[in-house]
């Protein structure tokens, strides 16, 4: 399962680099393959793992916040795994050159 | 915890609506407040509670799919029951009118 | 084309209702068919047509926030209009029953 | 503004790549800086800019499809260029290590 989250406090000022630093450290100590990206991180795993470890960062970002809103795109596929590379990989193959990353 | 969720079956055809009745039995038939609209479902309860609901329809639609697509989008604050009535209920009331729901 | 979008500013306190007042004013003096649920509305009409009423929303709640966060969804289908109602009573005749909204 | 997009093709089968690989052609074929991820796309540009090049992905994808599901998030920050670079590296700046990309 391939899934893509991020987490968003409201009413801490317009600035979320230490809540993201947060949540980053608790995805790169997981086990889970992960990708960030401007907008998001990619986890690649299991239901199970993949939710434990988005409700650990959204309870760590909880705990000194109001409010947040955290959004979450699962793209589940029968029998592919290893999708958090293969994904960009088979386009680039398709289109014959590298894209940005 | 106020939660949409929606689950989108891939390769099956364009009309999802017999998925989208699966999904509505399951929702209707848990204990936790819902309200579904043209886009998704609004779902009322704790992150476990919840996030136990929308596995049981993921799996239940992944049974006859090959790939699926589920958005889940969560807003949690702190402090803050029953919101799936009170946050269009307090709007309407700022606006001293009526919208359409 | 069916369109959810949702509007959430950052950094100026966790209650939005405000600025969600203000989004659901331009909406409601607009000439598309919409529906407000607890997490976003949905707007039925053209690319253009709904893609201006949103930049509107954005733009005046932009005014007086340092960042906002606008997420949209769009469902484009061939050859269905007026899916703002269509598509949830068409779920609950397949159910045989009402569901709430 | 930073923008995260993507454009999934219902009913066409569960594999999307040759959809993808139009779509990253006509991105990587603009102006604007991007990135691409498993999940989806981040551009950044005006939003008459980003708008423009989402529609003409939208409808080179419609052309060949019954019905296609477009996600759209804006992160719109005042006085903030140049974030598609700077986000990741402030954060990675804050934990003091790289991260998986």
């Amino acid at each position: 399962m391939l899934v893509e989250f991020s987490i968003i406090p409201i009413g801490k000022g317009s600035s979320l680099g230490d809540d993201i630093a947060k949540v980053l450290e608790i995805v790169d100590g997981s086990k889970l393959p992960y990708k960030i990206n401007p907008m998001g991180t990619v986890v690649e795993g299991s239901w199970d793992d993949v939710v434990r470890l988005i409700k650990k960062c959204h309870n760590t970002v909880m705990k000194n916040s109001e409010r947040i809103i955290t959004t979450i795109s699962i793209d589940d596929r029968k029998g592919k795994p290893s999708r958090i590379e293969e994904k960009v990989r088979s386009v680039e193959k398709r289109l014959g050159k590298t894209l940005r990353k």
